[in-house]
C-alpha cells in the first residue's frame, strides 16, 4: 500500500523537495542546493540522498512511497530524455533510468513548466479542469499545457513554450530566443517595462510613472489607481496577451487558463485586461473558457512533480 | 481474431464507407445520402443497415470485424458525445452509444477533420509521424491535430480549429464565423482570391490575373509562371499562414505539419511559401518541422476513422 511520494522541482541555483502523502498533502518541504559542476554530475546523487535520508527520518518503509517526481529546467521527452539542461549542465541522457537505479524507486521526470501546470491542476488555481493552460508571467513568459490530464510535452519536448509565439512584426530589439516579437517580448515582467517606457518616451501627459525607473508591478499599481498612462500601457499588454491565448485556445481549446508568476500578484486587474481583448478575437467555442489566478506560486512545481509520479 | 472494420465519414450530403482489413488495406468503398430530415434520426440507422449488408454481402462473421470508427462534422468529445452537427440535423447524444445498439459493434466517433488527419498519420502525407498537425485549405481552413497518436479534442470538441485563429487586425469583412482577421480569411481558396481581388484593385502592374474573375489555382498557376504580381499574393498568403503555423508549433511543438484540401494541390510552391514565412518567427526548437502534402484527398475520413476503431 502507497501512502508516500516526493515532489522535487530542479533549479539551477536551489532544488525544492517535498514529501507528500497520495492524497496532496505536503508532510514536509525543503530546499538542497544544485550542484552544477562537472556537467552537474552531482545533481541525481544528491537528490537520491536527500530523498533516502528523508524517507529514514521519518521512519517510512520504502514500499510505502509510490516513486519521485521531478521537474527539470529544459525539455524532457514523454520516456524521461532530458535533451540538454544548459541550467544542470546536464547533456543527454535518461533521467527517469539514471534516478530510478540510484533509489530502486519509480522515477518520472518532465519540463519544469509543464509539471508546475500539472501542479495547478492538482492542487492550486486549476483544481476541477482537467484540460488546462498555466502561463507564467515572470521574467521571461513560460507555459504548461494539460490536455485531459496529461501533459503537452511535445515532438521536441517545447510543448507549451508558448512565451516564443510571435505577436508582433517590425520588433527592432532582439527576444532572448533570437527572434523578434515573441509574446515573451511584451506580456513578461521585463516586456510591461518595455512597453512603459516606449510609452513615456516623450510623453507630456500627466502620470505617476517616470521612464527609465518603473517596475512592472509600478504599472500595474498606477493602474489600479486610474492613472490615464499606465491604463493605456495595461491595454497593450492585454491585447498581445490576450490575443495570443486566442490563439493558443484556437488550437488547444481548453477549459481554462491559469495565469501565475509574479507580474499575476497584480491580480484580477489583469485578468480583466486580458479577457477584455481575448473575446472579441476567439473562436466561439472557447469563449466561455475560465481565467483564474495561480494559486501555488513557487511550490506549484513540487506538487506537479509529485502528481507525475502518482499518476 | 479480428480482421475487420468500417470507417464511415458522415458528410452533409453523403456518407463515405470504407470496409478495411486491420493492416489499413482498402477492401471496399462506396458511398450513400445522407438523409437529414427529421433531425437526422435515419443516419445511424441507415450506417448500420449499409454495415450488416456488406458483412453479408462478404460473407463476413460479425466477431471478425473490430468494430465502425465514424467521422462527424461537428464537435465531438471523447466519449462519442455530439454537441449539435447542424448539418446533419442533429442535436446532443452520444454516437458511440447510439450506433452500438444498432449494430453490437464497437463504435469510435470523432470529428471529421480530426479523424482525416489521424487518417493522414496512418496511411497518408503523415506516416511516420506521430505528432502532426493537419491542415486543410479548401472553401475554409480546417485542422486537425493528433499527439503521440491521439486526436486532439479539446474541452468542447474544437481542437485543432485553427481556421479561426486571428492572425491580421483591422479587417473590415467579418469572417463567417463573425470575427474578423481569421486565418481562413486569408488561407483559404476564398481567402487567397480576396488577397488577389484587393492586390488587383487598381492595378497597373503586369499580371495575366483578372480582378472578379481569378481561382486560386488561378493564382498558383501564375506564380509558376513567374507572375510577379500572384507572387506577391502568395508571399501575402504565406505570410500569413507561415506566421500562423507557427504560433500553432509553438504550442503544440509537432514532428510535422501536413498541408492537404484543395489548394494544396499547387503543391510544392505552395508550401515553399508557408515554410519560407514560418522558419523566421518560429521558437528554435520547433524550426525544423517536417511540411508535407496530404495524400489522401477525400479518403482521408475513411482511413482516419477505421484507425480510431482500431485504436
Amino acid at each position: 500500500m502507497k501512502k508516500y511520494c516526493f515532489g522535487v522541482d530542479v533549479g539551477g541555483t536551489t532544488i525544492k523537495m517535498g514529501l507528500f502523502d497520495t492524497e496532496g498533502n505536503v508532510l514536509d518541504k525543503w530546499e538542497i542546493k544544485t550542484r552544477t559542476e562537472n556537467g552537474g554530475e552531482n545533481v541525481l546523487p544528491d537528490i537520491a540522498k536527500a530523498v533516502e535520508e528523508k524517507i529514514s527520518e521519518k521512519n517510512i518503509a520504502k514500499d510505502e512511497v509510490a516513486g519521485v517526481g521531478l521537474g527539470v529546467p529544459g525539455p524532457v521527452d514523454s520516456k524521461g530524455i532530458v535533451h540538454r539542461c544548459v541550467n544542470l549542465g546536464w547533456d543527454v541522457f535518461n533521467v527517469n533510468e539514471k534516478l530510478n537505479a540510484l533509489l530502486d524507486l519509480p522515477v518520472m521526470a518532465g519540463n519544469d513548466a509543464n509539471v508546475a501546470a500539472l501542479g495547478e491542476m492538482w492542487k492550486g488555481g486549476g483544481q476541477g479542469y482537467d484540460s488546462l493552460v498555466v502561463v507564467t508571467l515572470g521574467t521571461g513568459v513560460g507555459g504548461g499545457i494539460i490536455l485531459e490530464g496529461k501533459m503537452l510535452t511535445g515532438a521536441t519536448g517545447a510543448g507549451g513554450e508558448i512565451g516564443h509565439i510571435h505577436v508582433a512584426d517590425g520588433e527592432p530589439e532582439p527576444c532572448g530566443c533570437g527572434n523578434h516579437g515573441c509574446l515573451e517580448q511584451y506580456a513578461s515582467a521585463t516586456g510591461i517595462v518595455r512597453l512603459a517606457n516606449r510609452r513615456l518616451e516623450n510623453n507630456t501627459d500627466p502620470t505617476v510613472l517616470v521612464k527609465g525607473n518603473c517596475s512592472a508591478k509600478d504599472v500595474w499599481d498606477a493602474v489600479k489607481a486610474g492613472d490615464a498612462v499606465a491604463i493605456e500601457i495595461a491595454e497593450q499588454f492585454g491585447k498581445y496577451l490576450g490575443e495570443g491565448l486566442a490563439a493558443i485556445a484556437g488550437v488547444v481549446n481548453p477549459e481554462a487558463f491559469v495565469i501565475g508568476g509574479g507580474v499575476s500578484k497584480a491580480g484580477d486587474v489583469l485578468l480583466s485586461y486580458v479577457e477584455k481583448n481575448y473575446k472579441p478575437v476567439v473562436f466561439h467555442a472557447s469563449r466561455d473558457v475560465k481565467f483564474t489566478l495561480a494559486t501555488l506560486g513557487n511550490d506549484a512545481g513540487i506538487f506537479g512533480a509529485a502528481k507525475l509520479v502518482l499518476g
